[in-house]
């Protein structure tokens, strides 16, 4: 009883998942879902990207998950960026966001205005990947404070991701880090991976990121 | 029907939690369940603690639950330290431990001959929250490296446990980090919250956190 009604969840979730993509086809509206455990550096890689963005003429919409507070979505406001914040507290406390929630999301967005929506998914490296938002690509951030044998450990995100951003670098020199294996262990899981090894804080490379996102807007 | 097969899982589970903690109050063996996001430095601090809890003369066991890998049990085994790793892929991947499968894993330990079983959790701030181990405590670590918000955004872990281990703060020279405003925020979600600043790798406040569980333990 229990398998068949889990069962039944997953897949309303992925038809309503695949309904998104079909929408955002036609309006030709990016949709990315950025992952990661909680602290790794998502919001601040969204403060940073954000305005180069904007300078490049992407009208661009944010979905902000998180189990409680709109801390992250204050971050983000302003700058004539939309932010739409889900509370997952008051679905239970979901530790991440299927698509039904996303769906009403981003009708509120307007996401057929917009060229670009990224999600920034509630912070847990397990659970969000299992479930499909409707996005059409997932990417996973990942700090160089959290050990290399993540991608083992979590390796379902790993699979489901198809760009990995290896945050925090300008902490390297304090660390005993080897981001070469890290980066072996990530293509071990998912050997199509791109990898981008950046620092929000200090800006390292986050043009790199820009220049993924450019190349994989709608045409 | 979903609603009513959840409440269901989450009576076994409470129920089989209740069972453990009358046995292990009739062997007097202290039980702390060990929760974090991925990365936070739980294995590390096991690494650190565990020889010091031999030379004290308190018979220790550990459980390790991991997605997949037994990675950590191979960086904690040894030292008489005995080790059960629970790698939940095969229960599909579950992102929590919950007291089905703590239960069969105290009995392969020997719990009974033990002072003390520490659970290392499946790495994840929000899940394992929710689910009653049949621990005598719960205890947090958060590295300084994860942003002061936390309690805020995962309120019901920080709810639940009744330390806090602040590691990492080797770190705090080389980050934007308030560990003061941290605390204040862990306060407001628990007043009654136990704190320990420590770093695992220099070992800074190791003997706070062995003073903490010497205490605790059973006579």
């Amino acid at each position: 009883m229990k398998i068949e009604v889990l069962k039944n969840v997953m897949e309303v979730n992925d038809t309503l998942a695949d309904d998104i993509r079909k929408s955002t086809k036609k309006s030709k509206t990016l949709v990315l879902n950025m992952m990661s455990s909680p602290g790794s550096g998502k919001t601040m890689i969204l403060e940073k990207i954000l305005p180069k963005l904007l300078l490049n003429g992407v009208k661009t919409g944010i979905v902000e998950g998180d189990i409680s507070t709109t801390n992250d979505a204050e971050r983000i406001i302003g700058n004539e960026i939309h932010v739409v914040q889900i509370n997952t507290e008051k679905f239970g406390g979901d530790c991440h966001l299927g698509s039904e929630v996303i769906k009403p999301a981003l009708e509120q967005l307007h996401y057929d205005k917009m060229n670009l929506v990224i999600i920034e998914n509630v912070g847990n490296l397990v659970c969000p990947a299992e479930f499909d938002t409707g996005a059409d690509k997932n990417m996973v951030v990942i700090s160089v404070t959290e050990g290399e044998d993540k991608p083992q450990k979590y390796p379902l995100m790993f699979r489901e991701c198809s760009l990995a951003i290896i945050n925090k670098i300008d902490l390297l020199p304090h660390l005993e880090f080897d981001i070469e294996k890290l980066e072996t262990n990530i293509r071990q899981i998912n050997p199509g991976m791109e990898i981008i090894r950046l620092s929000a804080r200090t800006n390292e490379n986050i043009e790199k990121l820009l220049s993924w996102v450019m190349n994989n807007l709608k045409k």
